[in-house]
């Protein structure tokens, strides 16, 4: 179970080796959106997104031995390079189980940060059925990218910094747009901010067609996305919110906002401009819901994290064409 | 005459207004240069460069009549954007000189921070009549772009917060490479760590065919450019070094390093890609200068001062091609 306990005691164990990401504001973005814009960018984490919080987290708290023998994670983006990153810097073996059609960037960067990519075939092949013999044979202890507990504490590290730097700044009240995938990041945040900035209200922004926490918000129950995949923001796309993060979520957030693929892009451009960031789609979409959904949003001040960069060029390109 | 108490003296000012800069790494930048690099991202100051510094110590260094009066500034870049932007905050008018053919944004943007801009032909019209005039007709101060010891002092503010945060990173020797116009920033950097770190050594950086400072180095009087435009490095093209900032260059700095502007183009996508900050080509030549002209550096660790990220999407669509 996360808690605000367990998110500071993340905080500790992240302290010196997690970036301290600062807030940025541009006056153009303010006009842009008719209110006050705070960015916090992610995109500066190690590894490019906040996922290496989690990362850190999950390997700081294991015992030496556990994890002396490694670890495992299926991913083929952030997390996988979050997590390849951090055991590296613990001295910590770790196998990243990857689909054989990802892009070679991304399959580069984590052995470059020091994995075992292990890549699979979709068609034909089942992910949890290496994972799980591979887990066996090497002993080695899987971290999963949302749905647990260390994990979500971690990400909350981001709340704790945006409660401070907030309070800097002298803003008490106002709404904090997190990108939503699993929900690790928006749970984490939530709890971190109900405790130490509970004028803050966390909300979650998704892609259109993969807006399962907007839609289970409001039914009450965890609802589940038609496509697995399809849309430029790759990074937040999951099939629905976890078991762990959902009831958190429920308790705390706000109203979801839904963007389009295109505001993404429109938003990608914006920050390229006015704040000098590079943001991946998935992290740009919060920023959109800030510029383009301001009709659903009562706040003066928008906190938005903008969660990470690891985007190709021939995507940011088409970003840069929508100016 | 710029000092050590003069810088700090301005960062009492500037605290608070002035953004902190983080200090950026990445394994893959370390691999790519065969040394420990670590990026000042001066690009995620207020309006996209360290200029803004410079401009905030000026103005809040006057007394409240000179400053309601106003101040004029010669610029069609970063320091007009800059004197703009700190003026407006601090309740001033401002006047900017700009030639007719600077680029729209540019124009576009220093109105938008709050400056008058006056605009001037290049070939029939002598800018500093229009200026001399202006600033006499209405009592407004000039605000140089470098050789003015209360701009060095702001721009030196840098070199302390980089004192600070590589003593915190256990960094105690190494070179510092500037990007370095007419020397403004490269001076009061130089200051501050010889005050705060003096094993730090800072190094000017400049394109081929601008490299002023460099020859001056070496020949120990101050030498011109043939040229003053055609680069796309326009944010640091300047004549010569200034009457005020050789001296010090001359004191404290190591030899320059010059780039070409393929080597600042390819600078700028591995900023893109590894750091996720946006740079402009002027703002890459430190970069450059560490990423692919490490035969001319001795130290173990090197600083990078990134300047800056006012660039136009397809100067930067162009460095995304050199991937």
């Amino acid at each position: 179970m996360t808690s605000l306990a367990l998110i500071e005691a993340a905080a500790k164990r992240l302290a010196g080796h997690t970036r301290r990401t600062p807030l940025l504001t541009s006056p153009f973005l303010d006009d842009l959106a008719g209110r006050r814009i705070v960015v916090k960018p992610e995109c500066l984490q190690h590894t490019g997104s906040f996922k290496f919080r989690g990362a850190w987290s999950a390997l700081s708290a294991m015992d030496e031995a556990t994890r002396k023998r490694g670890v495992i994670a299926f991913s083929s983006g952030n997390h996988a390079q979050g997590i390849a990153h951090a055991a590296t810097l613990h001295g910590a073996p770790s196998v990243i189980i990857m689909p054989s059609d990802a892009p070679r960037l991304k399959i580069n960067n984590t052995r470059a940060l020091g994995a075992e990519v292990v890549l699979y075939d979709r068609a034909s092949e089942d992910r949890d059925e290496i994972g799980e013999r591979l887990a066996r044979e090497r002993n080695l202890t899987l971290v999963k990218p949302f749905d647990e507990p260390l994990v979500i504490a971690g990400q909350g590290t981001t709340g704790l910094e945006i409660a401070e730097q907030a309070r800097d700044m002298g803003i008490e009240q106002g709404d904090v747009l997190v990108n939503c995938g699993g929900g690790g990041l928006t749970a984490g945040i939530a709890l971190a901010l109900e405790g130490h900035a509970p004028g803050l209200r966390p909300r979650p922004c998704e892609p259109q067609g993969f807006d399962d926490t907007t839609r289970s918000l409001i039914s009450g129950q965890i609802e589940r996305n038609d496509k697995t995949a399809g849309s430029i923001c790759d990074a937040i796309l999951t099939p629905s919110p976890g078991q762990k993060t959902f009831p958190i979520l429920q308790r705390l957030c706000g109203p979801g906002i839904v963007v389009t693929e295109d505001e993404a892009l429109r938003a990608m451009a914006q920050a390229f401009l006015r704040l000098k960031i590079v943001l991946e789609p998935g992290g740009a979409v919060s920023l959109a819901a800030a510029l383009y959904h301001g009709d659903q949003i009562d706040a003066d001040t928008v906190i938005v994290v903008a969660t990470g960069g690891n985007v190709d060029a021939d995507i940011f390109a088409k970003a840069l064409e929508t100016l």
